[in-house]
């Protein structure tokens, strides 16, 4: 049986992460150890279903509707593909309700010697919660784990008004290699 | 022990994709199961370590020099991975050579009701082998594919250069928001 305290990978993979490099650009000085106040980052639990997972995906984009069950079926493909899927989120603790979260996704390659790809997709913070660098937190968290998990690179797509936010945080859009195209089938 | 005809996966995939939407865009008219004199398109095989898979890659990036073994480890963590690396080639039956190949890389999600995203990847096309619509045949058949498997869009990042090709095929920089940003650790 599936626990419900059960997390989607190794959380000691976020005690091993250098935060040195990045941590002046901090004001005030918050980090992994020390998301803030009452706050704490972790991997995704599939009790987050019950802690306003879903809800904090709908502020991103349309999450639709579906039941606890699908859910815990969607966690625990993730998690069957071990060292792939690091959902990562911020949990306040007084109100127990996740209110950040941001993923790191990860492509195995056969060029650059076998390499690992990293990629960040789907990174919100809850409404109430911004302006308290929690959203510089998350993707400063996974791109250091992208580091540390030997990815030799990690990507982002973003929209114009995020560009500025990423760059703060070391993004680049590289000359003459920096298109994002998609076809949408819905 | 691992075959070497061993495929990443099924092929019957193949098979089952609708060519008849892109079939008119062909001048001569090569589809999926005629891709042309000699030529088949299948999923990347274990031997294809020796036809000349490596040295096709590194027609598009560096690829680092590495034995058999660890091809065959990749793959095999690739094959674990069911259902998320889709690398498709194109073989010179008269050479038993890989003159073509291209990825397709699935993410599950939980936005869109747990939702499919398809990638493309890596696609290349032997330079000696180029003007005979390979890399559209390719990139056609990836993209039916990820339709095929329920995604609910598919994306890639490319140069300048590759934007009017993928533009050609049905893929868009949407508007305000087609930004590829990236951090290269080495």
């Amino acid at each position: 049986m599936t626990k419900e305290i059960e997390e989607l990978y190794d959380r000691s993979l976020l005690e091993q992460l250098d935060f040195s490099s990045v941590q002046s650009s901090y004001n005030p000085k918050i980090n992994i150890e020390n998301p803030g106040n009452n706050l704490k980052i972790r991997p995704l639990r599939i009790s987050d279903y019950e802690a306003g997972y879903m809800q904090l995906l709908s502020q991103l984009t349309e999450v639709g509707e579906y039941g606890k069950e699908k859910f815990i079926e969607t966690f625990a493909l993730m998690k069957h593909h071990k060292g792939m899927y690091y959902i990562t989120v911020i949990e306040d603790v007084a109100s127990g309700q996740v209110i950040g979260s941001g993923t790191l996704f990860i492509e195995q390659k056969f060029i650059h010697n076998c390499a690992l790809r990293g990629r960040l997709e789907d990174i919100v913070v809850n409404s109430e919660y911004r302006g308290k660098q929690l959203g510089k937190l998350i993707v400063h968290t996974l791109t250091l784990l992208s580091k540390h998990l030997n990815c030799y690179k990690v990507s982002l797509d973003c929209k114009d008004s995020n560009r500025p936010f990423y760059e703060s945080l070391g993004y680049k859009k590289e000359e003459s290699n920096s298109n994002f195209m998609q076809i949408r089938f819905d």
